[in-house]
């Protein structure tokens, strides 16, 4: 730490990404990418002029890609911001809705960059614990008196609560913000996006991380009233108006244009999800019911940490959470069918052994 | 506005970019682009395997990108920070290092986001006048008691002060941060990197959107102390720490390497500068001594806006500011020797008219 830095962030901890080793290939099912390349169509979209013109700034209103993510779910351009990844969107939000001594609730047993946010803007954080099953009940985010923000599948257990419950929610608090970060939503369902016309107190957070194969690519998108977009742009061009690059907007329109590609690359990870689990829990595992593209599993015999550290050995690369309620667990992302079975077979010889 | 925007907001007013019209095709000399393409060896590295691997995440250590600065300036990775162009760094260090009730110095005409950063953040902006002729005067900075941020040159006038005056503000500042935004010291010299191992508190600030023609992949850096940039990088791991996206990171590293080309490209921006601003002062005009890719100029016959309404209406985009001191001015980017002949074309027919 230097002398300079502000006081404010002298006890900051920063979030601790997946790990992304360089020393040795491994089969990387630790950060939830997609085993598939991105569409086709956005090798065509960053063509040889696309490159040579960027001498040029960058549309500072997005306009391409937020009128593309716009038609894709039904709204106007002024109901989508777009930013670096769906973290960046959160961060966004939070600094914008909570400010400095605001209040936040989030699950106990989340994202992990939630926190972060609340110690890096100063946001007083209530952790609600999940219910014993590890699944998220709605009404106890009824009457915090404080925003609210809930991973929809939740991570890292992959459970999802249904747009009915995400409507109560919002019903029971219309004077807090209550903002559903949907990074999974495309593994399992269409979302709670339709309630935005009728709930000025909703934000939907999305990604092309995960179900686009663009995690490379940094693209996050939140959906909601045309006021609290106008807020999140006012932020965005008092911190940084040209945050997406020039490559970055064509090649992230081009891939929601591609709605069959991607069609078909969710619908194939679904499949391995539910033939993973089945084969997890054939050997013994406790697989908690994941919609979205990684499973979350536990064993009898052996410590959350003893089969993350058995796989890593083996070249497998899953992640593990130190945190008491799921030290147990390990979190696979579901990634090509040669690469689960190298798992479950990898799995299957410590379990018999 | 929404109800939900934090007070801290409620009075912000964002920083307004040059425009990018969509309606016209005009000159544009407004945002201080570079009127060549980037370097060849950026579509090469921009390659079908890189985009087809945008599936995974980026390097959150950016190691490619942060090395190749390093070695340009002969620093260690240690000392390289790198984020979505120099706006998004000089908005992480006025957030490091300024904090909510810090406190920071500027001149009074300078870079127009300065204090936009020191709204959003809640910092206290002391604005110090700059000399009768546009010129900083390092002395005004000698104990201020705040920490201080000068674009070097400075924008939108263009003029430079010397590495000795740089080093005069850090010597009799040794316990506040200096940050010097050099966004175009690429047209000009060396700049201050030099003093970086012998004062641990300066920041050098730079850009790949000037010198480099990379305006639209939205690369900036900065330099200083391996602890102040440990700083920013615990900022940046709270807030998005895959901030650099992999084209980004592979283009902006490619870029660097290939020094002849923009050296040839800087060489020829340069001599166009000095042409121009000759013809400027034959029309009659006073030209201030620009050493960066733009010059800033007002006629004694023409208002500033005048000037640039004329030039809009001629198909020519320039930038005008309506701040009092400089409100008789024209920023004109310096763009192709041809781009430049039609500016003074224009300007003569109206002059002589």
């Amino acid at each position: 730490m230097s002398r300079f830095l502000s006081e404010l962030y002298s006890s900051l901890e920063a979030y601790v990404p997946g790990e992304q080793p360089r020393d040795r290939k491994y089969i990387k099912l630790n950060t939830n990418e997609s085993p598939f390349p991105p569409s086709p169509k956005v090798l065509q979209a960053l063509d040889k002029e696309t490159i040579n013109n960027l001498n040029l700034y960058p549309d500072p209103e997005i306009g391409v890609l937020r009128q593309s993510i716009a038609a894709h779910y039904g709204l106007s351009q002024e109901q989508v911001f777009t930013a670096n990844g769906s973290d960046d969107v959160i961060a966004f939000s939070i600094m914008a809705f909570c400010g400095r001594g605001g209040a936040l609730a989030c699950p106990d047993i989340t994202y992990g960059f939630y926190p972060v946010y609340a110690r890096l803007f100063g946001v007083d954080l209530t952790e609600i614990p999940l219910k014993e099953d590890f699944s998220v009940d709605p009404e106890d985010y009824f009457g915090l008196e404080r925003n609210i923000i809930i991973a929809n599948p939740n991570a890292p257990t992959g459970m999802a609560i249904t747009t009915k419950q995400v409507e109560s929610i919002l019903q029971v608090n219309p004077d807090r913000l209550v903002m559903i970060d949907e990074a999974y939503m495309d593994f399992c369902g269409k979302g709670c996006v339709e309630l935005i016309d009728r709930y000025d107190n909703l934000l939907v957070i999305r990604t092309f991380s995960k179900s686009r194969s663009l995690a490379g690519l940094r693209i996050g998108f939140a959906m909601g009233s045309k006021e609290l977009i106008a807020d999140l742009e006012k932020i965005r061009f008092s911190f940084n108006p040209y945050n997406i690059n020039g490559l970055t907007m064509r090649a992230a329109a081009a891939a929601i244009h591609d709605r069959d590609y991607y069609d078909r690359c969710i619908s194939q990870i679904v499949n391995t999800r539910e033939t993973t689990a089945l084969k997890l829990k054939a050997l013994g595992f406790t697989v908690l019911d994941s919609k979205a593209n990684f499973v979350f599993a536990s064993h009898p015999d052996f410590s959350g940490e003893a089969l993350y550290l058995a796989l890593k050995e083996q070249g497998i690369l899953v992640r593990h959470f130190g945190k008491e309620r799921i030290k147990d667990f390990i979190r696979i992302t579901v990634g090509s069918e040669e690469e689960m079975n190298a798992v479950i077979c990898k799995l299957q010889e410590m379990i018999k052994r």
